[in-house]
């Protein structure tokens, strides 16, 4: 018999990226307690714990390492720190949820796979805009029960607003976020993964650009990637920070979905000049067309199979070895782009 | 002082594609006259003269190339004779409007560039999915307008329905018709040109396949390139044959362009799930959203600026530097997928 997720414990410390309100929100909504937390700034931390009643304050990292009745700590460090993180929680005893991406180098990434493997614990990746997501998760399902036939193409959209004043400095370097394929792209590269089914895929071109911060010499604002899977499927992503002031969402993020039987579209946030915030998919085969709300309609069962994942030891989630290729192919790309465009 | 639309007399040969149809419909409707048809399929000639009930049949082509009372030939040949029709027809003293590609190798085209310079005659290409679509036209005004900023990226997705019984053999000849690339390609090569404002481009990436059509080895249902422009832009297109049977158009063709100060979206044929047809544009920018309906809204200024090019010898329409630009980056598309993947 299954443990019930209210057995579930966990603690969120390094509150660097807000992300970590959608985590701990996503635990907490599936039955999950959040005991404890710690962020090296204490007014975000109080910030933060006002928004968690129930939560207690830890000083150090140290006390989230020693405390010994979480099973999970989740985290959204700083990109580039999100690796040394994770290896202390996760010789502490406890499963890691990391932000994504969780690595910014090939050479973090193969430490993080070492320590999973050396400690026996899990890390869990916030890939938000399919797990979080409500058309993004439900086009997963359709495509699962064949309503596209054999998955040929996957294409995503994703602009990002860029809301500069809001951004820490560590934002805009490129030693910290790993670049934007790094970053944006690992989201992308996460759904191809998933509703293509491939095992692994190739890079055939990446590229990054720097089209209008001239004063953050190491950002990056644009950036593209196409990859090719092992199972002949097509994958092409552009990531942006390039969402209008005017856009009533942070991003018009979508995906087109090619199959042999039939297409997808899925609008993530939003229906342009229509409805905000909206998660609606678009599915055409040869029965017709039909336009699904999804919005509220899936509770985003990630989190529910997450913490049965710790509490079972079992891997209903998203493998790991899933979780880390996404990054891996992100990394990747960037890699290609960084070379091509240096 | 200009001249009439209504000096301008034209004629129709070589009706293999029925893109003949829009071709004609439009230089009808901007004021010209078709007096001559030919094909040398009987029966599709008295289809074609039904639907025009003013023309005069001829029996040959080279009635074609005698009558020296039309100005221009329109034309929708085999992909792979357009060439050669249309240095016959410059020749001849007249001009050329042929179908997109208008042709299936570089050699081929180089030999029309020269003919257009040696002969002083012009070759227009029917680059339809831009030219004879309402709110593709209309999306470069605005960005003719500055409506988005500078453009940093045209990306199109261009699905197109099979229809296989329709075909005809040469349809699946990748001799005939030059591949899918250069073929589907152009018109998305064309927008980007347009958009972007390019005056050049190198292809970054391409791909073509044949997912699921192994009865015809020569085929091509599936193709994507990526392209950077000569000012910074990038280009990205799928082309594909998988409209699904049940969506009421031919293809439910999207541009989406990102610039620094905005972004458009074309629904070129329909609202998927909502109105077929459609010819939608949606702009965001600083100022807000924007739903814009264009469908018979714009004349399609394109064959009215032909018919005064033909008459006075200017370059409004498109310059014919343009025109072969898009098809030379088609087919350089082409030959690069074609190498990588042989």
């Amino acid at each position: 018999m299954k443990r019930a997720a209210s057995e579930f414990s966990f603690a969120a410390s390094h509150l660097d990226h807000p992300h970590i309100f959608g985590q701990c929100r996503g635990l907490e909504s599936a039955g999950g307690t959040l005991k404890y937390a710690y962020d090296r700034d204490p007014q975000r931390l109080d910030g933060f714990c006002k928004l968690h009643p129930g939560v207690t304050k830890l000083r150090s990292f140290e006390e989230v390492l020693a405390a010994d009745d979480v099973h999970l700590v989740a985290s959204a460090a700083v990109p580039s720190e999100r690796v040394e993180l994770g290896l202390q929680v996760m010789q502490s005893g406890k499963d890691y949820f990391t932000d994504k991406a969780p690595a910014t180098s090939l050479e973090q990434l193969e430490s993080l796979r070492r320590g999973v493997e050396e400690t026996g614990r899990k890390t869990f990746v916030y890939y938000a805009e399919r797990l979080h997501n409500d058309a993004a998760w439900r086009a997963g399902e359709l495509i699962e029960a064949g309503a596209v036939g054999r998955v040929l193409q996957v294409l995503n959209l994703a602009p990002h607003r860029l809301a500069k004043p809001t951004r820490p400095s560590w934002f805009f370097e490129k030693a910290c976020t790993g670049g934007i394929l790094t970053d944006l792209g690992s989201h992308q590269v996460e759904q191809f993964l998933s509703y293509a089914g491939c095992e692994s895929a190739s890079v055939n071109f990446a590229r990054v650009a720097n089209f209008g911060h001239p004063d953050s010499p190491n950002f990056e604002d644009f950036g593209e990637c196409s990859m090719t899977g092992d199972n002949g499927a097509s994958f092409y992503a552009r990531v942006d920070w390039y969402t209008p002031d005017g856009l009533p969402s942070w991003g018009d993020g979508r995906s087109f979905i090619v199959g042999t039987e039939g297409s997808l579209e899925i609008r993530k946030t939003l229906d342009p000049s229509r409805q905000s915030p909206a998660s609606l998919l678009f599915l055409t085969n040869s029965d017709g067309e039909e336009e699904i709300d999804c919005l509220g309609q899936t509770g985003f069962p990630f989190f529910e199979r997450l913490i049965t994942d710790v509490l079972e030891r079992s891997e209903t989630a998203m493998s790991q070895r899933h979780a880390f290729l996404a990054a891996e192919l992100s990394l990747r790309a960037q890699a290609l782009a960084d070379h091509v465009w240096d």
